[in-house]
């Protein structure tokens, strides 16, 4: 089954969003953590399949950096998660849209990939490998 | 318990934009119908608890159009269905988040209220009352 597993929010000060998504979900956050390798600290709730993810950058340097910059804090991306990963590129693909480079593997072992959201009417999605 | 109910997406071609989204989440998408009141026309996508609402304004002045202009394609709102209604609307008045207007009544019968965006960081959000 296919879930929605992601709605990534891009914001300057992770404690004060993480206290406004609380109170509107009613739900504790997970305490803010740095994810090295995006150089970005994440805080996330837990709503059903889907994790509300605070992205705030760790450096000046990174993409959530320059979405705050460009386009002010909001949401960035969505995480779609499919048992059918190649499949799902493939018919993506039929229908002109793009990847963002080529799959790679995330975090928990699966594989993830970028569309271009000029493709995605807008919408940056992450397309996730689920494994269960 | 807590739903993200609805991830809504402003697009200016409901058809081409259909197509993608029923690729992405191999679902298929209702068929698109006028919402009179809102002069768009709405197609959605089912994934758990979540509708993927697709929105083209079906009229040159509706809230979806200035967004198009502005904005382009992308994500318009979320949903957040909960129970206690009045409650959090309490907890985030306490936060310093506004709402936009007063409660009003959507289609089923339950209440629901927007909150500013520059309140909560940038995302527009719809509170619905879950009556379930």
């Amino acid at each position: 089954m296919v879930k929605i597993s992601q709605i990534a929010i891009a914001v300057p000060e992770i404690e004060k969003a993480k206290k406004v998504f609380e109170a509107l979900t009613e739900t504790s956050a997970s305490s803010p953590h740095l994810v090295e390798t995006q150089k970005v600290n994440v805080s996330f709730i837990q709503v059903g399949d889907t994790k509300i993810e605070l992205l705030e950058p760790a450096s000046d340097k990174t993409p959530i950096t320059n979405f705050l910059q460009k386009r002010g804090s909001g949401i960035h991306h969505i995480g779609i998660k499919v048992k059918e990963f190649e499949e799902t590129i493939k018919k993506m693909k039929a229908l002109g849209v793009r990847t963002l480079g080529d799959p790679t593997v995330g975090a928990e072992g699966h594989r993830v990939v970028f569309f271009h959201p000029k493709d995605t009417h807008g919408v940056l999605i992450e397309l996730e490998e689920d494994l269960e």
